[in-house]
């Protein structure tokens, strides 16, 4: 683990039990109020793009606070995938399973122009069906979903296989539990 | 009007009747997907801080998108103001009026120190009442509310008084439409 792993991870919190018993949350606020820790991981994260990247992508709510600056470090777009109702216009939607009921995603069918180059980015990967109708979304709007980078992944829920069988294999991790 | 407030107002798009009939709303998609304009829009919001803040304050979820990356520019912690549900542990909670209905924020009780210099940014005050709530919640942690900065300000819709009335007066933006 380098200097700067070190510090990121000594700086998110397990939170047993929530939010519902038995899973153990991880907590980024005291990461986010650390201005080094927040900056080293936005680094991190920018350091793990491939080359050529046109377009960062996020997700609500927490994603945007990886993804925006990791493009603005990039030097590339930013384009938000929001929760339906939030979008005025056009809206491509995909619909995914959580462990309880479903959840929906919408980005703007002008969003990305086709054929650019995408980076995903999102603080965690868990069983990834976020990332996962994410790269539906952007696959939809005929552009190019190049690598994944997530802050955490929480390997044993098999969020990693779940994007292979998706066809999306390009994926990093800043930090792995 | 400077010449990247003219970049800022020109990469945002008005779109009549949403989300409902009579509202004009103010779409940053397109500043956003731009690499310069969305600089652009930090680095004015940065520039718009009084020195030595020691904390950002953003607002789920469009707030995050502006705060995190004004937070890293100014060497600053970051700390989101959350909707209910989605913080673990102990959290303070504060309920303001919409148009219809109610709406509540929320923030962990040690996510400031008491005493720390705040600096509040979103990306639209309209009527106020989300920064209003901020600024309440941050008066519950003990912090002090220095400086609000939002990238457009709706004036015709009263938010400045509103704060004002809060005890809130040193607020400044971008863009005033």
């Amino acid at each position: 683990m380098s200097t700067s792993t070190a510090l990121i991870s000594g700086l998110i919190r397990d939170v047993p039990d929530f939010p519902k018993p038995g899973v153990i949350f991880k907590d980024i606020t005291p990461l986010l109020a650390s201005a080094t820790g927040y900056r080293a991981a936005v680094e991190e994260l920018a350091a793990s793009a491939p080359a050529d990247i046109d377009v960062v992508v996020g997700m609500e709510a927490r994603g945007f606070i990886f993804a925006g600056p990791v493009a603005l470090e990039l030097g590339a777009g930013f384009v938000p995938v929001r929760k339906p109702g939030k979008l005025p216009g056009d809206v491509y939607t995909q619909t995914f399973s959580l462990e309880y009921g479903h959840e929906t995603l919408a980005v703007r069918t002008d969003a990305i122009l086709p054929g650019a180059r995408v980076l995903v980015i999102d603080d965690v990967l868990a069983t990834g069906g976020t990332i996962g109708a994410t790269a539906k979304l952007i696959s939809r709007l005929g552009a190019t979903l190049i690598h994944v980078s997530v802050l955490m992944e929480l390997s044993f829920l098999g969020g990693r296989q779940h994007l292979s069988s998706l066809g999306v294999s390009d994926c990093s991790a800043v930090l792995t539990v």
